[in-house]
């Protein structure tokens, strides 16, 4: 950076940065709290496609974060906000405790594929009922396009695959609306009074925060755990403006050098 | 063509050129005896990744079809061919009725993908092994990338998508052996005394079909039969040799222009 940043935000990624599953990242909560006790607007941006946002606070809670609810945008919550920008009737392919983020869409005779990540519905007979229906004409909606994501037991499919198997199959390009995409961190500043560059995005997925956030204008900090896999530093250009061995050091940093 | 070729092969696609599953196209069988009669090498080659050579000559003999089994060339025999060349085991994602092409190759321990179309396979968990595999180093090996086939229903998905998703969340590429890989037509015409230039490619799949063959050399024609869609044309540089409504009117063409 040629001039210093007047930082005001900082966003916070979830699964993965936090916690992984049901345990919190080691002393993720109490660093929080330090991180509360500066002059910060806090954001918590997940491209969760599974957890509806009352399932997400009440796990998160469950961990002992002090996270409330209005803090937190989900790329449910942007899927759901596009399908209404496009008044279009989704076939929902996500999983069924997300679909509470969906309650009152219409969604008889579709004429649109919203994908999350829905390992019950990617098998090939619902696949074959989304290419079709893209072939007539449908959009394809994408909550995200995670390559993978990490589970206790080792890394599994996100929606991604899955997302870029129907495009390949009907030549067109869904629109995604979680990370990396720009108006993704752009609404979740909405309201806040911060621009881009007054913030800092941490995160373990480097496509998806880091490289999200700086094409947006953020830093981007790069956190060890979650996902994380040696050398996906490289993965973006410019690189990650740091990376951390965890959320607590990055924390540690942005007291230290970013205030 | 600057100068006439000398026409002494045909290669003819099976599925949607001369049949749609159990149902030939017709006047396909007496078409194909007219040609028999012409002083030219045919072979059959096709994309089949469900049914072994066995079953599907069985089939096309049901249908009245004059054809032995040293004239059909198919991507399955092309795809243990190379499993056989690279000594791996692999996890095949094939149809059952595909695992007879593949007796006495090991599976145990595997250490390579087989990807043919293989609905029942093509779920998450399945996949998901898949994935585990190939990032601990096990190349994908994908019979072909069609992206989808012609049922009696309707298009349904083909193997591609399903590769084209393990690719990306990999961030590696597959080894492809069907159509239309160059290496897969130049060993259909292995034995015949034929080069790419004097043989003429007849199928329903622009890409796959006709563009494979123009790329080795060879004449392509498009049939509108099977998996076509209007402007598939439009779909490869340069266009097709030739667009024929079926499989008869492509024999009338070539006993009366390309002889």
């Amino acid at each position: 950076m040629a001039a210093r940043r007047v930082l005001k935000a900082v966003l916070v990624d979830l699964s993965g940065t936090l916690h992984i599953e049901d345990a919190a990242i080691p002393g993720a909560q109490e660093a929080l709290k330090r991180l509360r006790n500066a002059p910060l607007v806090i954001r918590f941006v997940t491209n969760t496609t599974k957890e509806c946002k009352r399932t997400l606070l009440e796990r998160l809670r469950g961990l002992q974060f002090d996270i409330s609810e209005d803090e937190i945008f989900t790329s449910l919550t942007a899927a759901r906000n596009l399908l209404e920008q496009n008044n279009v009737r989704p076939l929902l392919l996500v999983d069924d405790s997300a679909l509470p983020d969906f309650e009152g869409i219409a969604t008889d005779a579709p004429n649109a594929v919203l994908i999350g990540l829905a390992p019950e519905h990617f098998n090939y007979q619902t696949m074959n009922k989304a290419f079709r229906l893209v072939l007539d004409g449908a959009p394809i909606i994408a909550i995200h396009k995670a390559r993978y994501y990490k589970k206790k037991d080792g890394l599994a499919l996100g929606p991604g695959p899955f997302v870029t198997g129907l495009e390949y199959a009907t030549d067109t390009k869904a629109t995604v609306v979680g990370k990396p995409e720009r108006t993704f961190f752009l609404e979740a500043l909405r309201g806040t009074g911060c621009s881009p560059e007054q913030c800092v995005m941490i995160g373990d997925d480097c496509r998806d925060d880091v490289g999200g956030a700086q094409n947006t204008g953020m830093l981007g900090i790069l956190v060890k755990t979650g996902k994380y896999r040696e050398g996906d530093e490289a993965k973006i250009s410019p690189a990650p403006y740091l990376t951390c061995d965890s959320f607590p050091l990055a924390v540690d940093h942005i007291l230290k050098n970013l205030l």
